[in-house]
């Protein structure tokens, strides 16, 4: 007995611990897809250095809750690095240019070819930790990466963190994809967590040697799905061979190619973000003063 | 205590109706990656396409083990189809082009937008019946997609059948993915599975237009990969805007696309694929001799 309401003790306590955290980050966006290798991380790492080089340095944090293959380190120059105790057993994250504060499974491994071989129960103790234990401070914004599907860490996000302002949804053109994207949106519902809109990645490649459009993996296709499911389209990302080399050197391309059609293309997409955003605290404060 | 024994008991009869189903298949083959979206189901709906076509019709199987974003049926023109019931409560396959029979999540589902949201031991039932309740008749290769990550489907499946031939390992070029991919090798590597060998997809684009060769991923790193990892390197695959296209319509593009770099590569790597299963074929009947 006495074990029971001790047991029931801690998760309370763990519970209250959680939420004085979340309230001191202002938005929290989860990115997601349901396919895998859309460019959800690639998205994510730009949404972060587009916020923090947008009047938010210092205030943005990157949450990598892609357990079994942890990208945005790599993506934000920050391998290698490790996660630093603090007081009372909290973590720090690390902390990358600009101030975009990063956990990530990643700097909890020995090195890249270490596997994390964890079914779903253990995946979510992880990711609560990250969210409880770890030293964020105040932010502005605080961006999630999730691993494709809708399995255990999807569902242990949205259940951890109730007042999520949204989900930004990223696909690519071709319909196999966009199929299990449908997927994602329907989840996204089903949980009750607002879509800010889809990305459409990977939209067409113009050849750098004679400016041939030529769409890979098809093109348009994400217009026309957020319209078949009303929800809003944020806009397309057309393929550069730039993005995958800045992505490998650690450098989000937005911060490097500062007029190439995919910084413009992404830039639209930050702005109708940041509005969604503003929308919500415009609404949260509405509520509060009821 | 009889409820205990009538538990053991019924996953005693389990484990040996899987045994048997298992024992009726010459050759067990898993395609895993580690990351998403590296083409890992176009390899394994082509590779089935392959073996069918080069004298093993009627006796292949695919066995599509991502639960959260099956794609094999839109792959191999199967979709809309559902697994009809049989005799005895069994299920079975849905049979494609030459024969090929294919297990999908995507068969029990109403619509493609219909998410599967459900945590790690209810995906780990759900591959068990897949393939112990199913009509899977004497089959010379099953294939097995798994979904990316090293987490509870792929455990499921290394553990469910314990004398897989091996896995191909699949990854792209960029160096993103192929930190990922490392994982997967090191997974099989500690789950005591044989690695086959590694893919490299998504290998370079040569513009329809101008001929220009660019290297959208980058190139040359799955090679680099399998050195350094001291596994067998089986090929790297081109784009090809054809393999997108066909993949949307349900062809597999060796057998549609007959001459193309793509499937020229694609073919080398089959030959080494059945080379090793010949080996281990050899390998259990001299086991057995002894």
């Amino acid at each position: 007995m006495t074990e029971q309401i001790s047991v029931a003790g801690e998760q309370y306590e763990r519970e209250q611990k959680l939420k004085l955290k979340l309230s001191k980050i202002k938005h929290k966006i989860a990115v997601i897809s349901g396919k895998g290798g859309v460019g959800k991380s690639t998205i994510t790492a730009n949404l972060a250095m587009a916020f923090a080089m947008q009047g938010h340095e210092n205030k943005v944090g990157v949450l990598d809750a892609d357990i079994h293959g942890p990208c945005i380190p790599k993506m934000l120059g920050l391998k290698g690095q490790t996660l630093i105790g603090g007081p009372g057993g909290l973590l720090f994250p690390v902390v990358g240019k600009l101030g975009i504060k990063v956990v990530s499974m990643d700097f909890l491994l020995p090195n890249d070819e270490a596997p994390v071989i964890w079914r779903g129960p253990l995946k979510m103790r992880a990711i609560q930790q990250f969210l409880t234990d770890m030293m964020w401070g105040e932010l502005d914004y605080l961006f999630i990466d999730l691993p494709p599907g809708t399995g255990d860490e999807p569902l242990s996000v949205m259940q951890l963190i109730p007042d999520l302002d949204g989900a930004v949804i990223v696909t690519m053109p071709s319909e196999v994809s966009q199929a299990v994207v449908k997927k994602a949106v329907s989840f996204a519902k089903q949980m009750g967590v607002p879509i800010i809109g889809i990305v459409e990645n990977m939209s067409g490649f113009v050849c750098p040697d004679c400016g041939a459009k030529v769409n890979i993996f098809r093109a348009g296709g994400g217009k026309k799905m957020a319209e078949s499911l009303s929800v809003p389209y944020l806009g397309s990302i057309p393929i550069d061979p730039n993005i995958c080399n800045d992505s490998d050197n650690g450098l989000p391309f937005i911060a490097e190619n500062k007029t190439s059609p995919a910084t413009e293309a992404f830039k639209e997409i930050v702005k109708k973000i940041e509005q969604f955003s503003e929308n919500t605290e415009t609404a949260r404060f509405k509520e509060i003063k009821k």
